[in-house]
């Protein structure tokens, strides 16, 4: 089996601009795209299969079972047209993911795509308070525009580099001649996190201006603040010699 | 070496139900596919090898190496004509999966198959005394009438989906337009599970409507049911400050 | 690069007989085979390089490097022609042990290979006074001649199958109609074994009809022997309370 | 994607020398072929891309991604002409060591390469005062004129052979019929070593005939020196009861 792309409708967009949020640290990316998705009203185009991606079936609200995927969605708007990947998973090994940001280029490319935004976190390994965003870009005439909405720059944030769909879909449209740019959250890498999912949509509704109502992802925020001050608060209990497990309630937030 | 088939018999089969019982969790699958294949008196007709299946032969009761593969059985039965497939392992990586998934399904589909069945269990961490049964369908109009032989839905359960070629068989035969379901006993995961198996037996024959014996798996069972009380007990007594060693004997029913 | 083979020499060998002895537990196949390239005085007549070998070159004692590889030695003997494979290393990945196998067969696939004997180890997890030497099959009318010679055959021994090029030779040569056989000897799996090496060498120059002299195989027996001891005493020792640390010079003998 | 060449300028060498200096052990090809490279004054003229290196981009000083790649640098020098192969990684697989120095090897083809040196250091485990350098060669005419510069030769050094990029690029130009050779330093194998570094570039302008300012390297080397007696003197002071935490700054020079 070949990674190949399933059109379930025909799009006709001018110069989209594709935002990408497969899963990775905090899932942020994720739960920026989702949100997007959700709130833009935009509708699904296509699915990208792959033997890179699990060899497994998800089971959806309806006991039905579907095979992982990558899917995209497309929505046009007001001020912009807009395509987003989103999917459950990414590449199970590393030439995988190749073939997988070369299978996305590809099948957007009729589209004439525009601009692409990827979003990512970067783990700081420790809880953040409040976190700053930090940009990279295969085209450094984007720096200026991400500063305005105070997207930071720093060479060594993240000092790795960025692997996976995230990076290589810089890497791979700068080929073709698509500017690209990634947002990354500073997150701690240990929970999901909504605040720098919000943190980034802001900045994004700004930048290709569109309003989105981040209320969805502010109550989440909350939760997981709840979530934070309990597990402090527990872990000096068991310091003090209490020892209670996280409830099933609980480890629901945990990526 | 490509995965292939070599085809022992051609056979013609009217609209058979495809069985798939590879090795999995408690060895359900496995277990209740052989089982049948022994009761229905099933013969073999094909064998699917693979460089994705582990480099080894295994050595048989003639002493006669054989390469690992998996192998396909057929039978022609009163009210509906059955393929089986079985073997001793699956794919050693994640790409071998979707290939040999294809390669079954392409094996079977000069065969017309009108509703593929995988067998596969899921781990719950504890002993289960009275295990149910889950169902997950690649197509929602088979809901009804496995409910009807009380097979549960819970989209939690498994919650991170099927993997490997029972969940497969569902995600690839869908694009073929063939219905499939996948039953799933519950069982700890420690142990090869024979009365989980037991119970998936006894919701096909309903479903399929073929008389069978379950004898063997009984006694099996109640083997287990020996064998995890002894546990129980060595547990107990090592508690105690005893430590007696499990015995050969008893390491044989550990998957 | 794809696996291929290199001719030092074209060869006209009458219906020779291949030994394989590629690394394996206690490197006994290496060992017998090494010592029977020297003593019957066998020829390089081709090697084998593969992507799926790792990724390295040997150095040898000219301080010349040589990439990784697999050796094909033949000789013309009195009663019998032999081909030897030999070489420093298996596949890296599993696929890869089918290719290399594949290939070894369609390299000797010209001489019409009359029968095959692949050499192994298998563990027992402890050190074994008098080695059982055992044997499996890919074709049972072997089994009486084996017997003859004192091959013991047990469809336990070894319960899992035999796994890399030993057991694919008898897999895939199955295939071609060549019959082959696997003997393995009983070993503890901690240290390199000449002593079931000159076990096997022993039975398969009866079988065979070669005389061979075996003793630079007893004198690292004996040394292993006496490696043994130390260890043994010290580990009494380091158990009394005193800690020597194991010299440079013994830690040779380990694998 | 496969592995390919994108070529930022055609060149026309006369016979060049090629030197690799690919990340490996205590980083001494790197530093040494860097240097090399700011030294001469070489230019980049060839990229290589491949899905088995990282998939990931790189951040630069100007904030701007990079995929990860393989550079080739060269220059026209007084005695010799120069190519210089670099990059932030090695292949991720080992099948991928394969094709990337193979896709070097026919990139450099056209060039008609005389001569090869890879450059790369052998772990000793523990700190070295006055390293060695160790040569090895796959065609045994170079022997000479590297023991002319205190090249030493020594068959069990490193007794492994040599692994990756260094390896292969012996083993597979062989085949070519490229004369090649690898100058390993010794070092500890925990850090960044520019003091082997500098002694192998000392040797390789005595070899080739050309002048180069150390200066860098041993004021870098100057800095290790200092760190290592540090992290004594904090070793020490930890196992007096304190415990002081390595600073960013130390960190930056472990590899």
């Amino acid at each position: 089996m070949e990674t190949q792309t399933k059109k379930i409708k025909e799009i006709d967009l001018e110069k989209p601009i594709l935002i990408e949020g497969l899963p990775g640290v905090g899932h942020i990316g994720k739960l920026a795209t989702e949100h997007l998705i959700d709130e833009l009203g935009a509708e699904k185009y296509a699915e990208i299969y792959s033997p890179h991606l699990p060899p497994q079936v998800l089971i959806d609200e309806d006991n039905k079972t579907n095979l992982v995927r990558i899917e995209l969605y497309y929505v046009e708007h007001e001020n912009n047209n807009f395509i987003f990947v989103v999917g459950d998973h990414q590449s199970t090994d590393n030439v995988g993911h190749f073939e997988i940001v070369k299978e996305i280029l590809e099948t957007v490319e009729e589209n004439d795509v525009e601009r692409i935004f990827t979003i990512g976190g970067f783990a700081t390994g420790e809880m953040v308070d409040s976190p700053e965003i930090y940009g990279a870009v295969n085209d450094v005439s984007l720096i200026d525009e991400l500063k305005e909405v105070d997207v930071e720059f720093d060479e060594e944030k993240p000092e790795g580099g960025i692997v996976g769909a995230s990076g290589l879909l810089l890497g791979l449209s700068e080929r073709k001649g698509i500017k690209a740019a990634c947002l990354m959250g500073e997150t701690s890498g240990y929970i999901v996190d909504p605040v720098s999912a919000q943190l980034i949509l802001r900045k994004l509704s700004k930048l290709l201006e569109f309003e989105i109502d981040l209320q969805e992802l502010e109550d989440r925020a909350e939760e997981i603040e709840d979530l934070a001050q309990k597990i402090k608060q527990k872990k000096q209990a068991q310091q003090q010699g209490q020892a209670p497990q996280p409830s099933g309630e609980d480890l629901r937030y945990i990526g």
